[in-house]
């Protein structure tokens, strides 16, 4: 099939009419699917059930240094933990704090201290008339949440197959003390699943804010969720790096087991500078006695170390990697001569961004739930859901089996040549 | 023999030689005791160890609901936890948030919300000139920590067996709206042990604030904690009388099982009106996805439903109640005569408060540090851990053994004595 824009009216009117009617035949499905959210699939979800009887009635629930993880006390984690999510984020034990269950509460965490209580002796930013924030598109619609929820400007940093546009960045953090961090997810990135290149990487390690208390929000959510064994991204350390560079304060590392075992159930990580660590210590000795040190040793027992976890991984791979190949396959086929949208293929990571022609993603959307399958909402990956050439979606293609996936992947095909069809109709 | 105050010069000259005589005797022994934190002893911990059992890898991890624990979702809490944590907490299951691991953390996370956003629609604390606090004593040191962290102007209020002085309360939070709340722990109390009489509770329901986002911040931390089956406290429902006054939203109540089964592994939760609950939800959906709903899980299915969680705290009380006897017996029978002290005996709870003679507390944490015996800090039940009469002692007998808590409880007896004999005749 030739692209739409190279149609004929006549040929373009007909195309549309045939693909009505084989939309009116999904709407008679009564579907219900649901590609909306990063979440782990129900296979994926029994690969951890051995963490359940990683600790039973029988097990010794000391740590390796004589305390005991029932009581209360450690602050800030056990150590054996520290050694595994360290092995894990590429980071030293000693550097890390382990919080709860959520990385996305650590950093709602780390800005409302920011917020109330200022970075390392600067003024708290409740203080400050205006806080700015970078927010590199298309992005993670809860960070942007946060963001927005605290009445920070975000500025939208326009992001390429090497991360953040550095240019910009580097411009924009040198200039204006107003703006206080950015977020970034640097490894198979959500949505768009691509890895910061080494130059970004280093270009971020060197930054030289005008605000002291400027912070990279470096949320390394999918570190080690590979979907090949062969091909995989790899991504510098950026606390070393920043070392490296002179800046070791310039970074807060995020990371958790939420998408490794189970989301929710899991446990969150920061890696940071020993005085970032000092000043997050001041605020969390006010804020508990501590987090869960059960279900940290609960994930130290199941793992064993590192090498436990990778093979974990593998697992998890073996179960996405063919959704992913499946989306990939029917974009292509159904998609890849029409010249109404692009997609990024992932090394990693739990999405693919998918680029319509502009003004189409909103209706796309639309036209899948009135269908019966749900998308992340269009907008969703811009700051304050605003995606100004209404074009992003975020596919996320773990949570529905095989066979639900290719329905939802080509009805998602089907509204994507509706709409824009439409559209180039209608521009005629 | 004769109360202190009573003895003539000499006779006291001699009682001092012979306690200095039997300190250095303790001062020999090399003890590392503690009587310092509420925190349950090994064999406490022991009695939960059932929950390690709950949920294994055949378990069915689903809710009632069909909800999967192991996933995302879910921001409020499990239903069967609702109901669970409702009944200990003598509260309907839909008016209960079930959090993470820390009550003390939800209370954190309260008034930083307070500050950083304000309540139901009212003026962020961060943007108002002054906050004060309202915090009866002797009280629980991380509560005041809390409030002290914000900057927060705390005023001492005084307490009874009764509970706090409620002329006090009523006359301060009606007439200074700066006031934004009290810090409560209405029964078997941090660290008197007394609890709230029903005329305390139903003057609380009634208050006035003059600032319409006062809160009353109830931690009920030992609602079920009773050292007896047949003499027990009773404390009226707060949200029931709240509701019954007209002032539905006056109170956030907090429990947790931190003492129940693991301290830092347990659940935590708050219980409130719909009209507060609607305010804390439009935060959390920007905190997090969720709290640990598998911990949630497992809690149910140990406990079954509140009976079983009442007969396992019978097995709590079996193992703590003779602690407690015993320093009450070692107090009255090195102490009962001489006139240097007086303290609580309460039916429930982690504490008992001690009250020495008036600028005698600290000296006395000290020698008791020096002969190796940890107490609570002199001074931290009270705002910024400044007790104006360094008299009140909080002594926590549920940790050690009875035989190491024999040894601590006759030095602190000991070391009482000898510094309030030391202080009398200096004062001869």
């Amino acid at each position: 099939m030739k692209p739409y824009r190279e149609m004929s009216k006549e040929e373009l009117a007909s195309e549309i009419e045939q693909l009505r009617a084989e939309y009116r035949k999904y709407q008679g499905m009564e579907l219900n699917l649901n590609m909306s959210r990063g979440k782990p699939c129900k296979e994926q979800l029994d690969l951890s059930m051995g963490l359940m009887d990683a600790l039973n009635s029988d097990a010794d629930l000391m740590c390796e240094d004589g305390t005991d993880c029932r009581n209360y006390g450690v602050l800030t984690g056990i150590q054996e933990a520290k050694v595994l999510i360290g092995d894990m984020m590429e980071n030293n034990p000693d550097d890390i704090i382990i919080y709860g269950n959520s990385s996305l509460n650590v950093m709602y965490d780390t800005i409302a201290r920011a917020y109330t209580h200022g970075i390392m002796g600067n003024k708290p930013w409740c203080k400050l008339d205006k806080v700015k924030w970078l927010c590199p598109v298309p992005g993670y619609d809860r960070h942007f949440g946060i963001t927005e929820y605290f009445g920070f400007e975000m500025i939208p940093v326009p992001t390429d197959e090497n991360g953040p546009d550095m240019d910009m960045v580097e411009k924009l953090v040198s200039e204006d003390d107003a703006i206080k961090g950015i977020w970034c997810v640097p490894k198979y990135a959500n949505p768009s699943g691509i890895s910061y290149s080494d130059d970004v990487v280093r270009r971020f390690a060197r930054l030289k804010p005008a605000a002291k208390d400027f912070r990279i929000f470096w949320d390394n959510a999918y570190g080690i969720h590979h979907l090949y064994d062969d091909r995989q991204d790899y991504l510098i350390e950026i606390l070393a790096e920043c070392k490296r560079a002179g800046n070791p304060d310039l970074v807060y590392k995020f990371a958790s087991t939420s998408k490794i075992t189970f989301p929710g159930s899991g446990i969150a990580a920061m890696a940071t500078s020993p005085n970032n660590m000092a000043d997050i210590v001041k605020t969390m000795t006010r804020q508990t006695i501590g987090h869960d040190k059960v279900n940290q040793l609960r994930h130290v027992r199941f793992f064993g170390d590192i090498h436990g976890m990778v093979e974990h991984m593998r697992k998890h791979a073996d179960i996405i990697r063919p959704k992913f190949e499946m989306v990939e396959d029917i974009l292509q086929e159904n998609l890849g001569e029409l010249g109404v949208g692009s997609w990024t293929v992932p090394k990693g990571g739990y999405f693919i961004s998918f680029d319509a022609l502009e003004g189409c993603a909103k209706d796309i959307v639309a036209y899948c739930k009135k269908a019966g399958v749900e998308m992340t909402g269009a907008g969703a990956t811009w700051p304050y859901g605003k995606d100004p050439k209404d074009s992003n979606i975020r596919i996320a293609p773990t949570y529905p089996s095989l066979a639900d996936l290719k329905i939802a992947a080509t009805l998602f095909t089907l509204c994507t040549r509706l709409v824009s069809a439409q559209k180039i109709y209608e521009e005629m």
